[in-house]
């Protein structure tokens, strides 16, 4: 596929991850004997949780920083975003001696304003809706010439995201599959991407929450859906997919498994309980994905992305008692 | 002191360390550039929430069951616990083919009942109250021949509880200051035996709730004070010390720092928050005992044992919005 060939080779890729790797914590990959027995599998978690800022997304920022001339990083990069993307963009930019400016909506919650401005971010409010921030965005992008980037849909953010998978199959070479969320897709295209240049046979899945399955419907169809507008706990997820990532996950994708918001709560508190991390619901999703569909990974070796772990502590999901079965 | 004398020695201790590997993780030390930044320390923090079963106590409940002979490991153990030990004893108890009493008040939390369950431990229930609870393991031992074990005031309880600072300090070897938990000693004291073995001119300090203070006033009037009954978001840490575990603390122990409810919970919050791990309210109070007497630790390099990780996530302690200014 043409869309494809214009993605970085493996060795390209390796090439980048070497000049990531001073901006980057190489997250830890943890097991649990428990979560085995429970799914008759050899599973892999990838901490990204415990990468900077609290999530993957701090790869994809990084590499497209990385890929600015000079002259552009003289002028900035803006971005809009409300969630890890722009702590992540926040926190590269900081990092090269880039000024980032954040296009977020007045009501995004004070505690991801203050982390952003935490990063040295600078915050310009918007109305909230996605009109509002796009316009937001062109506005601060004309007046400064600032390189506008893009959560999930640009080549180089793709790319940067596909180095959770080139560390997680360098500790772990012999996985049978490899499991991420997917939302705007920038994470599972990115894992797609390097995961089947290093393992050919190696099968992707990804967990989408039922409220929110436009991928699960654009990979049917194979044309992106529009998002449902649905509300889910998982709320990195709620975008959509795009131009640039939905060709890799067309071709490279095995399967995307929905599962309910009880199964994302559900898994979010196994992995709270059991592995004591705190992942944010998000990164439940394909853990959810592998409990709902046991049959189909018994006796496989599974990589599980776990995307992040920023969540509002004051604001946690598990409001009932837990079940009197411990799993 | 004849009391101290009658511990083992740093050589004994490594031979019991080595004996109890199979049964115990190897747990991660890990730091934290925040927590730095904000202390002016350079911390390590022990992981013992990554335990077996979620604790420490893991660590005493193996070391007492490996000391049975096999008479008395065919008769089993007994204990009385609502918290960890109840179920370090039955997973200790479990892995060595040992039968485990363990003695519970009836209106204890399912949860807790659950695990005990989950690791083959046979509960006997008693009304609440420790006069109850005390004569009701006595009527169990008294019928089968257990072995009595206590959590915190028995020699080999506080023997097997050494094995995590020797494992931090072989991690760190340069440590000043090794801080941990105190509620009913053990910790304190197995920490206290092997560090200061390891390391005489180490400093030993410990956090405790200023609402449960009875070992900050032990060590000041140089006897045990009773419980004050009061409750604590720390719930592991309301009982006393005990005339094992006492001389091995009042002869080591630098000073015990009192936090409050609000320190305690905001220490939680900002490590769960920053270091995306669980911890339980105990373990968070050495870590707010660091933040509260900052000036103490300057530039110190600190051990930080975090206890455990065994948290009931639909009564967590997190009810105000996060703070706007982030740490």
């Amino acid at each position: 596929m043409r869309e494809i060939k214009r993605f970085k080779n493996i060795r390209e890729l390796a090439y980048l991850h070497a000049r990531m790797k001073g901006f980057i914590h190489r997250t830890p990959v943890i097991t649990s004997a428990s979560f085995n027995d429970l799914t008759k599998t050899k599973t892999f978690f990838k901490c990204e949780n415990f990468q900077k800022m609290g999530a993957f997304k701090m790869r994809g920022a990084i590499s497209a920083l990385l890929n600015l001339t000079d002259e552009q990083k003289q002028r900035g990069v803006a971005t809009h975003s409300s969630g890890n993307f722009a702590q992540a963009v926040a926190l590269s930019a900081r990092l090269l001696g880039v000024k980032a400016v954040i296009v977020m909506p007045k009501n995004a919650p004070e505690v991801k304003k203050d982390a952003v401005r935490g990063y040295g971010g600078e915050i310009v409010e918007c109305a909230s809706g996605l009109e509002s921030r796009v316009q937001s965005l062109d506005e601060v992008v004309s007046a400064s010439g600032a390189e506008k980037l893009h959560p999930s849909n640009q080549r180089e953010v793709i790319e940067g995201n596909s180095t959770a998978v080139m560390e997680l199959l360098e500790d772990v070479p012999d996985l049978d599959v490899v499991i991420t969320p997917v939302g705007g897709g920038g994470l599972l295209a990115g894992t797609a991407l390097a995961a089947k240049q290093l393992k050919p046979d190696i099968q992707i899945h990804a967990g989408e929450p039922f409220a929110v399955d436009d991928a699960y419907r654009s990979i049917k169809s194979g044309v992106i859906q529009p998002p449902t507008n649905k509300s889910t706990v998982a709320d990195g997820l709620k975008t959509c997919l795009g131009d640039v990532n939905f060709p890799l996950i067309l071709e490279y994708v095995d399967s995307i498994i929905r599962v309910t918001e009880d199964e994302i709560i559900s898994a979010m508190k196994w992995i709270w309980e059991r592995l004591k991390i705190v992942i944010e619901a998000s990164a439940a999703v394909p853990v959810a994905a592998v409990l709902r569909e046991k049959e189909l990974f018994t006796g496989k070796r599974i990589g599980i992305i776990l995307s992040g772990g920023n969540v509002e502590l004051d604001k946690l999901p598990f409001k009932e008692p837990i079940s009197g079965k411990r799993r």
